[in-house]
């Protein structure tokens, strides 16, 4: 076995492929999901056209790969030792990443162009399927500290946060006001608490 | 003053807007923003080409007025006694729009589109700004009712319910559970009362 069968196995894709994403994010912040194309990343990461196509087939599949693979949109769980602290934790980075380049311009880029692309839909599917799985620690961590019922939903909880800042920043193009994640979080968990 | 500019003061458009607001809103959902062209809703709509650009000049502004003056879109605020029950309604409304075709695809093209034309944007910026504001009846009277104080934030409220359900629905692409609605109301409304 050689070493780039051994990288691939580790990483799921080629030894360059934190660049790759890189370049397709960015690319696509730049000239959206349109503007998107393999030769584009290709001339951007440095990485030849043919290597991309072979792990990924289309721009669908590639984009996917770089949601879920992509450092910009690395998610590790909040450990705060609170939950009220986990949760701003949590919302504090999502109002980050709608809010500040390129990162905004990403979200929303990818949102909008899932609906021109079921593959890349599948995709987005995937990313939040994996960002969930992830964050349920935060919710498993706080009924042990007895902090909120085990029957709580945590999916519930974060679509609430996450919503209500996704309505206010993308559909309602108005700013975050100061204190909003903090107000946030305090009705959801007072809610939480309340129907629990 | 002949009776087609009294038709326009009514409504701010020629006669036949609503039709030319439905054609808009038909052949969105079917053709998506790339796809709709002002030809394509004169023919639809059986409007001539050249009174549908005398009113809007371009598919950007004629897509914000069939937002705002859209029979589909239309939103009278609840008033069922209660704001439990008006909140339920207004989250039913919105479940409703997001999952029943053609106004999900409506509701996913165009702000989709919003990301390509800033036009558009602004348009849909004033779609949100008019339904907050028509929404705010269901508050002023749930504080009338002492049901919640005077304090309350409508629009954190709202966002909160509609945002649930936008990420639920758009962005993790999975159905609403059964009592979806009632939960959610329930939950808000909880953490309204807690935290105020």
């Amino acid at each position: 076995m050689n070493e780039e069968r051994n990288d691939i196995r580790r990483s799921g894709g080629p030894r360059k492929s934190q660049q790759i994403f890189d370049a397709t994010l960015d690319l696509l912040a730049e000239k959206g999901y349109e503007g998107l194309t393999i030769e584009g990343v290709a001339q951007r990461s440095g990485v030849n056209k043919t290597t991309i196509y072979r792990w990924w087939p289309s721009k669908g599949a590639l984009l996917g790969a770089a949601l879920v693979g992509a450092r910009q949109l690395e998610l590790t769980p909040p450990d705060t030792g609170s939950l009220a602290g986990d949760l701003e934790d949590l919302l504090g980075t999502i109002t980050t990443l709608l809010t500040v380049r390129p990162a905004c311009d990403i979200a929303v880029s990818v949102l909008g162009a899932a609906t021109h692309s079921p593959e890349l839909a599948a995709h987005i599917k995937d990313f939040f399927a994996d960002r969930i799985a992830r964050e349920r620690a935060v919710f498993d961590r706080a009924v042990a500290r007895g902090e909120i019922g085990a029957d709580a939903d945590p999916m519930l909880l974060v679509d609430l946060l996450a919503g209500a800042a996704w309505v206010r920043v993308v559909l309602r193009q108005l700013p975050l006001e100061e204190g909003f994640v903090a107000r946030t979080v305090n009705t959801v968990l007072n809610g939480a608490r309340a129907t629990g």
